[in-house]
């Protein structure tokens, strides 16, 4: 076996035999097979596919070179969400502690931003004192005493897609169904959920454009899930706007915490409540009421344990950027568009985001949102608020949202997205 | 500019523009662009094409990243000839004094083989003394006493061809037509020679097995020569059974002495004298007779001083492998096939190739040939000889013609391919 014949092989179109993928990846994993095989492999993935069982095979070898966590040890059933990534996507946030409320275990191995979607563990870092590293054993104690967890992936859990992720990131590879499907399942197989809920986006703000391919991804997913015996189900939800009415660390952490109080924005509310359902649902609870947990105080009560016991402070001030400027309409008609991807570059651009993996983020910076989609839009009123330690950037952030706001005459018919749009499992 | 952005853009499909071919060779010379960036668009090339417009700015960017040389002082015109590789192409070691003593002069920068087609350092090398690395300054010494001459390609020449060549050969990414044209052409020009006679091999010993594919890639190379001012023309010729009698280092300087000596197989005096013919011509000297200069020993005269300028001693026994083993025909009929893909592994696989850049080659291994296709055979005839100093692979020789020799009744009709297939220019 060499890498240049396992390369030839998907180069010429053909199928990679189950021996080729479990050598490439194991050799890769080690060493032997150099990132420049391997980027020319993916590559030519990236143009010629993968059939279903050649990315189960993959996927397989993915989580085969590492450990696999076990939680069979717990009282409760686990279950997980996984989100593909989109603009004020903070579900996870309020999410984590609303299932732990309701009964199931949800043990959330969570990742960092990169480019204009934001990361769950820097907008939980903007909370004074909460540390994202734990080892196995507090990882374990914090969900064995909270009932949920959200901390970063340790080293040992797929190996193999850690470094082909890096790979992919630099190599103009990411873009790949084969590719993203058999890298989140990988790392949230080797994780050890029980039962798991995947987000996938769909919109300018996501990873996937248009349904058809959010489906084909959802429903590639889907099928790795139950062959490696994980319930797994997919909505597909809408990225083509915001979630809530704010994106970047510290303003996600607000919002968030005002839905755990049983407010904040209606979107957020219905998407955590759908998923919240299904996880519990695909957990074997079928009868626990979120809704109900979200207002009698339950899930804000887990919140505060879980924040609380990864050193957090839940009571703190959360950090405030130092500049504002305000963005005022500036003629009466009726918000139509109020762009995703314009949003999360402005969040990016003003210090929420990194555009390098070791960058920095700023915990205050972002943008929040006045207005929604569909909503009435007197001149002068606010739209926004840009929010930055840096102000010389808001030129940078105005620059990203030109185009992406719009504002059509007052009688302007308006149909608004649904924020489920299909459900796949 | 950044690497994802140019990857990304050949990935789609789309057209690179100048400026990103520019910049990619260069930031890839300097090693701003890592190997594994280079890779993937190696991949997406590979896959999704350049037209002919991308190929020429590729090649000028290869070009300019290195010197180019310049031959403008010699009194005599440069003429050179460049072979897309194959099995016993001996061709470039009479050719070169041969041209020089119909008048016009040779810069010979050759290379060394990999795999099953021999290279004609190594050949050289076969002969005592013989040195292939020369400063430029003994490079135009040589040149300029004898009017020919055959080295080795300094580092200074097209670095960034060099660097993407060692790339290709551990991708996966070697067989594209647009980055052989390129990689040829950029090393061939910046050589400086005035005129250009290119011979693209056809058949199972050569890279192109098709004829259609190897008139694209002779005419995207007549192109990219003409267009920066190489007079330029390629003959396509036959590569479905080895040239001449012999493949291996000794065994063909040997054959190559015999010519110059006025003998030697047909096919390797018709293909000689038809490119020499080429080269004279296209170097404005068409009314030079190469067949003469191969009849009255003036030929040989340049070639015995080529040789000893080099170091070399014309005269020196030349190696023989130490072991030999003959291979005898099973039954009468005629040779319809000597395979030259099964040819050139055996010779490798003897030791007259190498598997890795730097491993040694033996002087003496390699087949030699006792009947060519249409020859009347005799049972218990012998039909090769198998020469090596390692008697332990004749084993994986033999395997190697497995079925690359084939023998039908005496009364099969067989049609013997022409030496020269086709002209373009």
């Amino acid at each position: 076996m060499d890498a240049i014949s396992v390369i030839r092989a998907k180069r010429d179109g053909g199928r990679l035999t189950d021996a080729q993928i479990d050598w490439i990846i194991d050799a890769y994993t080690r060493g032997e097979v150099a990132h420049e095989q391997m980027s020319a492999l993916a590559m030519a993935i990236y143009l010629n596919g993968m059939d279903r069982a050649e990315i189960a095979r993959w996927t397989a070898a993915m989580i085969a070179s590492g450990e696999r966590m076990d939680f069979s040890s717990l009282p409760r059933v686990t279950t997980d969400k996984h989100s593909t990534g989109g603009v004020g996507d903070k579900i996870t946030l309020p999410l984590a502690p609303l299932v732990a409320a309701c009964g199931a275990a949800v043990p959330q191995l969570s990742g960092r931003g990169l480019g204009h979607t934001g990361g769950t563990l820097d907008k939980l870092e903007s909370i004074p004192g909460w540390r994202a590293a734990l080892s196995n054993d507090e990882m374990l104690g914090v969900l064995a005493d909270v009932g949920s967890v959200i901390c970063a992936a340790g080293d040992g859990l797929a190996p193999a897609d850690k470094k082909l992720y890096a790979l992919r990131d630099v190599t103009g590879t990411v873009e790949s169904i084969p590719l993203i499907a058999s890298s989140i399942m990988s790392k949230k197989i080797a994780e050890g959920t029980g039962s798991l809920v995947l987000d996938v986006k769909v919109g300018s703000g996501a990873f996937m454009k248009d349904i058809e391919a959010a489906r084909e991804l959802a429903s590639t997913m889907v099928g790795l899930g139950t062959d490696h015996g994980v319930r797994t189900v997919a909505l597909l939800t809408d990225m083509s706007t915001p979630l809530g009415l704010t994106a970047g660390n510290a303003l996600e952490v607000r919002e968030a915490v005002e839905v755990l109080a049983g407010g904040g924005p209606a979107d957020v509310v219905e998407l955590t409540v759908a998923l919240a359902r299904e996880m519990l649902t695909a957990a074997g609870l079928p009868d626990a009421d979120p809704a109900r947990a979200l207002a009698d105080g339950s899930a804000m009560d887990h919140w505060r344990r879980m924040i609380l016991a990864q050193g957090g402070d839940p009571d703190a001030e959360l950090p405030v950027a130092r500049e504002q400027h305000v963005v005022n309409a500036s003629v009466d008609g009726v918000l139509t568009t109020l762009d995703a991807y314009a949003v999360g570059v402005a969040a990016w651009r003003l210090g929420a985001g990194r555009a390098r993996r070791d960058d920095p983020v700023q915990a205050g910076a972002g943008v929040e949102l006045h207005a929604k989609p569909g909503d009435r839009i007197t001149a002068g009123q606010p739209l926004l608020t840009l929010h930055t330690d840096t102000p010389e950037k808001f030129g940078y952030a105005l620059e990203a949202l030109n185009g992406g706001v719009l504002i059509a005459p007052a009688d302007t018919r308006f149909e608004p997205q649904p924020v489920v749009l299909d459900r796949i499992g």
